[in-house]
């Protein structure tokens, strides 16, 4: 099955690398994915991405290659501002697609998304990978065995911290027109897809955001630059227009509550996407830094050891024997992404819709919208 | 200094290990206090505690003890519903006095027991005791110091699961009448006085607050039994009319923002009595389960060996040599009471108020207040 | 009971808390212990140790102190040097006696004190008060129980690092004559304390003991600083003939293995006294620093649940109730000291030999002796 | 640059999918490895791991494989029996070669290996991969920086409970005549890797080995089945002739010395593989199960902020950029595979030998030997 690659970036190796690997882990495999095209925006950096990420060609041009007859699948991998207008061109072009999160930059850009790949009756995806996590996986099967009972309280955190020096380059991420929001569509997003996947559909939000530094160096060159070492002390600064921080009360269809903080600007956190669940038969921890470990409490353990018991995922985990055979060989970053490319292509073969699917990535941007909305009210906004 | 004790339960237990303790952690010590009378609601109750607290002389009768003359300190560990009138008629004594947390059931109250003791012109301290415990005290110490720059974040939460069983008794904690409010005042109030110590003045909470099991069995005999095991499955339950969870967003005069998490019904959390704090050159992190530490992440430490410290306090800690000679020995809850201890009759003897004293506890009633109208309106109230 | 105490440094402060705090915590008390008599070197530190600890008299003869008529028990919390002395004739006198840890300098010292004690038919008991930390009593409960299976491996560390700056003071701790050995009899006999109680007698060690700061600054003034600040740099220093480090192979009467591993000189540990056991249906694991926690792994959990559980002791711990009613309050290195004045006077009041007494003490001195003599010969050695 | 894979196991896959990707994450690529031939027992193994492996073509002959032109690359994933024969044949057929740990089942048997590269000329490379992680390299960083002073203690341990369950198969990896030994040769040896890397060359060991369950189940099927699952309660049970456990002591050419502790029944721990180094200046603690974290202690850092400091690795490791832009987002086993393959070919390009080599190897394997002698004699073996 023959993939086109849109966009060459940091993404793009993470999705290449599933393609080359996923058959390794899962075999026999649903379908062998085909690295055909790679397209970034100069043919100089396509062909560089082209022989870098084992693709056989490379174009400049990703119209003409999502027309493509030997073209299967479209990877939509670039800024959130091009989502839309690729996916939609895929859709029509009767592509299956899959498109990193942010859907979209917001709700209203989201919506017609979703109507052309309903049209058009492709598999589409949106590719929040952390629920991939095997322990992610995991927290989701006690939840649906009734092993913690009804789930009381929801709270996630997703924190990083290398946005926090006032000096770090003002890449696209921090300008709303490419990006849409902040800290609310890059990180806080995939805590949103955690939540509607442990504890179901939102409701209602109420949010506090802030934009903590106000201006930052432009960035030149490479466009997707995080953290420190952008322009010098003393070049030109440029207006950040979206939030560098959220803190968001929630509340679920199922009666729950629970809380959302995101921030970029979190000195000493990397990559804290966490979540802590109470039921009311027990509980779950989760921490993405230590991704390789489920914590669990169960209220019906014996009153000598009851306690949180942390548990090594893999053998465990709900994809078979694991993808390493000793639990704490441990998963990265790209195994998330190995897991996510079988899933995907695992609904085509099949013509079933995965999950998250575009549906969801309208959903979370819907969500997402009105956090900001809630932060500009001071009120309650419904979802 | 003679002591007068009004209460004979857990708190008095822990409050006479201090009286007996801290002259032997801090010598010389500022005065040694003197366990003179203690008073528990029956005679044969303030006997026993008389004899197993170390207390000269035992009395049933709070009012006639509180007018003696050989008493100087009157420490008042009774549930919250006699606070007030307690400390009033105490302050009326000329005594100096102890309260356990919180100050009153509402600000309404405690207004005017600040009004009394400041009238009366004595000394007087409420005892939220884990801002005691060497890690928090480190943690206001590098704040001051400017080392983790200015504040932009402080996350609160207090958990804990002894209440999650439906079938714990229905105790004085779980009645307005008696608590003025559920997991709000008991254990919210220790991370509002964390909140103020470490980030400054509250100026606004948004809080959404939920009863989780509206009835309980009804207890009998021992008037604060905490955890399981109370009446029978099929014995009468009563009403709970207080709260079992608050999550609340805070707003700072300094114009941090920060949230504030309590339950009572949180499974596998013990006294999850935390915070995580961020500023503009770096975070601290604290968790009282594991209170001998202090995690602390500098952001101008060298590129290669950044990330958070954990601190064994003890010998860094700003007592002195510290309690125990090696950091790790560690302290337990009652450390934290003999700290408070030293720092109450030191107080007394240099004739200043400590910290916090009557009007934090009055400040910190009216922030609880405003969390319960917050809950009720579903919008922001100014603190 | 009437206790006379001789010695007065930070042992002395956490026995004479003990002795008060003992009643509080457990009650009805088997009995109440009263400070009486207090003996330190001179008199102006014996009377300083009366005020600040409570005693009723003061003395600097202990000799005559050990006569008195109204003395029940004699502890003995001096250096190692003393303690047969002391304890040899306290038997004859006919009194109790609680001894510090090591019982003596060696196995060969140690006999005679225990041949003392049974000729007397005193209750005696030697001070290894970490077998009383909750935790600790928990794992040889899941021992007792059968619930790990039959232990395999023990593994013990005791980690610090107060004397790994070579400028640190040349105490009695560091010093032959007075202390018997370094790291092994100071702390290496804790963790031989942990393996006898929780795995069973020692039948045969093999060690590797280093020295590895050979000379120190030369003391003065107080006779037991511990950590750094001794002499200036330009000095006197005096030479160290103990050892700094061993670490030792341990074989058991069961047939279980293991290893034993002392530092003072570890850098950033601070009293790092761990524990990992593994037996044929699980594992236990518990370190000091977190002395709140005990991890237990059970070999039959279902499969997709099996992990080390963190058990907060407190509520679940062998002594009834709790120190504390919510595990998580905590202790700290007192408590372990006031559980061992309790089972040391409920001991006396049953007339039983409480654990660990003379005898463990004495089996203690000469597996340390063996360990000594094993690093000189490079050899195994029967103990 | 043409790579033959001997062997599609387990090991294969790692192997494959570090083929793929490694210009992925190293770009520009010292070279591009392809896929070439994969080797497998009989033909239907190796076509089905040519397809799931992603190689050119595939055979069940190694031999004639080796002879080929269009192979530059040798790589062996056997098990142990056969590394010598192919790597011989491979390096008389001028071919470079990377080899899986350990090199060979003894050092008798690896020396003809080491002899055979240093004739031919070849690149050689033994694949003990854990080095690798981000955080043991910036270990060795901080170690060849003086930043922790001099070594003075080295404890490694290995522990895994795969093997555990006495009905868990009896795979090649306890008979002696194909894997040399058991928990030394499999694990022990990468914490000999670990040793060596970071405190230098072992003179001396002094082991207690044990064999904990003497006989298992025989396996059918799949060649390396590990963990639980193989014959049937009743089923035939065959001889474990290898050690199961073993606990060494290490002497150090520069003077330290360390302990190593290897089991694969050591209930609960995963591939809990750590080591704590002491030095004179700080200290260093890593564990593989949270391999992004590496735990340094700086002994001159200020009073009030001493402690181990939590780094995640990524952008601060030794190379370049980071293997992912984010620290935390987290590295798994394939990631180690993957910076070897790296380093391999890097090698091959520049004309170097990498590290480990053969000669680490074959010291590696020299060292177990003296291992598995020394728990024999009880005695001390030089090594």
């Amino acid at each position: 099955m023959n993939v086109a690659m849109i966009g060459g970036g940091f993404m793009g190796k993470a999705h290449a690398m599933a393609y080359a690997a996923m058959p390794m882990f899962f075999w026999p495999a649903p379908a062998i994915p085909v690295r055909k095209v790679v397209v970034d925006v100069t043919e100089a950096a396509a062909d560089d991405a082209r022989d870098r990420f084992g693709f056989e060609v490379s174009s400049s041009d990703w119209k003409s290659v999502i027309e493509r007859d030997d073209v299967d699948v479209v990877d939509i991998v670039t800024p959130n501002d091009s989502h839309a207008e690729i996916a939609i061109a895929a859709a029509k072009a009767g592509k299956h697609i899959i498109c990193e999160k942010p859907l979209a930059r917001t709700g209203e850009e989201a919506r017609p998304m979703l109507d052309a790949v309903r049209e058009a009756g492709v598999i589409h995806m949106v590719a929040f990978n952390y629920r991939r996590t095997p322990a992610v996986a995991l927290a989701r099967k006690f939840i649906d065995e009734g092993r913690i009972g009804d789930i009381v309280n929801f709270r996630g955190t997703y924190l990083q911290d290398w946005s926090a020096d006032p000096d770090s380059p003002l890449s696209w991420r921090f300008q709303k027109k490419v990006a849409g929001s902040g800290a609310i569509g890059d990180i806080g997003t995939h805590v949103l897809d955690f939540a509607r996947y442990l504890a179901g559909e939102i409701t209602g939000v109420h949010a506090v955001n802030r934009t903590l530094i106000p201006d930052r160096p432009v960035a030149s060159g490479h466009l997707d630059k995080l953290g420190t070492g952008g322009g010098g002390a003393g070049g030109e600064r440029g207006t950040v227009d979206v939030d560098d921080e959220t803190i968001t009360l929630l509340r679920f269809a199922s009666g729950a509550t629970g809380s959302l903080e995101a921030s970029r600007n979190a000195y000493g956190r990397n990559n804290y996407l966490t979540f802590e669940v109470h039921g009311t038969k027990g509980s779950l921890v989760f921490n993405y830094e230590r991704r390789d470990e489920l914590q669990v409490m169960f209220a019906d353990d014996p009153a000598d050891a009851r306690g949180f018991r942390t548990i090594y995922t893999g053998a465990a985990h709900p994809y078979g024997e694991g993808l390493w055979p000793i639990p704490a060989l441990g998963i990265g970053y790209g195994e998330t992404k190995i897991v996510e490319c079988y899933d995907f292509f695992k609904a085509i073969v099949e013509n079933t819709q995965p999950s998250p699917n575009f549906e969801d990535g309208y959903r979370i941007s819907q969500i997402a919208d009105a956090m900001i909305r809630s932060g500009e009210n001071g009120s309650w906004v419904e979802t």
